[in-house]
């Protein structure tokens, strides 16, 4: 495997001739890790086409070694970075005009780009690296592929365990530590796991609230392995399904499976969603799928590009998003069915292996 | 227990007229929930004198009901929360200068303002809500006493669990199981297992390295109990303690106990950290405690005040603080004890009762 960051530099690089720029802040820690691999808290990267400048503080200065290695001049400061920024910055010479990252630099540092940092021109960029991030080379591939059988290891380890009268908290216990077992190195977001009509609010976190007979049970989960997430739901019933518990269930399962068949690169956004957005609203429930059908996976759990209906882009070759139609009645209950998809040259691949049927628990 | 929300507003509203403002737009979430009980991701707030309006998204129609209540004018948003935000500062009549949360509100936004929002007059403010929120009421002081109970039992359910071959994942995997089994909302921060060599990297992740005999053994974790924070670190040895293992132990154990008992509203956070740091300095550890000695927790398990050699502020009487001075030597390991602390009337109260004597496990 070679070294990918050479080419991922260099490819930031082009992006920065192109913008008219001598170089570039970044702030954002995950596009940091991405052109670094630096997976730390506490970070500045300078780009520009002769020097990668890294700076960090000095409770890193192990592990920067190691991750960072020599693909940047690495600057250990004592206090601030921003300190470290402005001596680093004034060694690098014909660099008077810098991007810096918008979407990653609160107002609070901004400023200190135009009073402690006048001596340069800032302009504000957007999705320089996002964009790069977009298309996973096959070591990235590799990586949301295996946090993807983490979290299916873990839920299949975590559904024999499961009982009415547990709590929502409970569950996710059971569930994180089966992650954790599996080889997860964290949570990349808090875990949702909804019982009952709890189920059918979309952004729903843990409760205390105990698990009946006859409630959808619906976990939304994921692994992180080296960096990279994985994002996976599935609904189930505990104890026997209703014939309505089946319709809305398999109203879902159609909608999720026909989108996971059915995406592809090249096509934009909008026409996955519409995949999973029409089916449900032929059959009747189209004001009850509220969010978006899924969005890319990577070194975040939210990440370009996007699959809903305001999302004009091309989906690219080589990004890995999610599947996850959903149907919520309120004060009843809601189903979510959430796979990760690799968009390939030659169609797209789930990753996330797990039987879609409607499970019934105990 | 009466409503702490208008009291709470009412502080704000007079720091606003000391500012000479109209108004403020809060974008940070927990200074947000502080004020209005909101526990979602997605809300902006406006704060005047004489109106307080709340901006969500559709996804949290029935929890802002439920949370936030007639405290605020609410405003449900079918698309984009700014759009809304102009909407509803055009109805407030004499509004015409607004504060901004200065370290809360990334560039890409900060630019809505002065660009969408440029009919109205913006200033930076800095820890307007952040200053009110270091003094905890009574309530705030229950939860988070809770909170550590939850950490506390979760440790004691933990430790016969733990043997030579588990790996530091595994651990924070029983260690978050029964953090949930006790009763843990989520988790404030990512729990850090570090064993052996590890534990002397004050910032280390947990990692698939199996525990060894002879091993430190660090656990830096947290609970949260209605939006509460705990924090607490505790450090055993894998099997038997060395003389050298003792004798660093005993060190950080009477640092602890001297900064617990002698830590007191009124001191500055200097003063503070300077007890546990004179005792290491004095016992010759002084090289290997790099880090501060402690952090306010509450709503965020880092927020003001902070014990640190820099820090010249007063501790205000009902803070919660960590209270965590550490030895950590370089490719052998490190010890951090860690306890959260009341600032009462009285002098101060350690919330996390759970033993500081060396715990050798198996």
């Amino acid at each position: 495997m070679t070294d990918p960051r050479p080419r991922r530099i260099a490819a930031l690089v082009d992006g920065l001739s192109a913008a008219h720029l001598d170089g570039l802040l970044l702030t954002g820690l995950s596009n940091i890790r991405y052109l670094t691999g630096f997976s730390g808290t506490s970070a500045l990267l300078v780009v520009t086409p002769r020097d990668v400048v890294f700076i960090t503080d000095f409770r890193y200065q192990t592990q920067v070694m190691e991750e960072v290695g020599d693909i940047a001049r690495v600057s250990i400061e004592a206090s601030s970075l921003w300190t470290g920024l402005w001596n680093q910055l004034a060694g690098l010479t014909s660099v008077k005009v810098l991007g810096f990252e918008t979407a990653h630099i609160q107002h609070r540092d901004f400023q200190r780009l135009v009073e402690a940092g006048a001596r340069w021109q800032w302009r504000p960029t957007a999705d320089l690296v996002e964009t790069l991030r977009e298309r996973k080379d096959e070591a990235e591939i590799a990586r949301i592929r295996e946090a993807a059988d983490v979290a299916t290891r873990a839920l299949t380890a975590t559904l024999p365990d499961l009982r009415v009268g547990m709590t929502e908290l409970q569950v996710a216990g059971v569930l994180e530590k089966a992650l954790r077992d599996a080889g997860s190195e964290g949570f990349p977001f808090p875990s949702i796991v909804a019982g009952g009509p709890r189920s059918a609010l979309p952004h729903a976190r843990s409760s205390g609230r105990a698990l009946e007979q006859g409630d959808f049970l619906l976990m939304d989960f994921g692994a992180e392995v080296g960096g990279y997430c994985s994002d996976m739901t599935r609904t189930v019933v505990m104890g026997t399904a209703s014939d309505e518990h089946r319709r809305v269930y398999d109203v879902v399962r159609v909608a999720n499976e026909r989108a996971a068949v059915g995406v592809r690169a090249g096509m934009t956004g909008r026409d996955a969603d519409a995949i999973a957005r029409q089916y449900i609203e032929r059959a009747g429930y189209g004001e009850l799928f509220g969010h978006s059908l899924g969005h890319g996976i990577g070194l975040e759990v939210h990440e370009a590009p996007r699959l809903a209906r305001t999302a004009e882009g091309a989906l690219p070759e080589g990004a890995v998003v999610t599947i996850e139609p959903g149907v919520y009645r309120p004060g009843w209950g809601g189903v979510r069915i959430e796979d990760d998809v690799v968009l390939g040259a030659d169609g797209p691949e789930i990753l996330t292996q797990f039987p879609r049927e409607l499970i019934e628990l105990g």
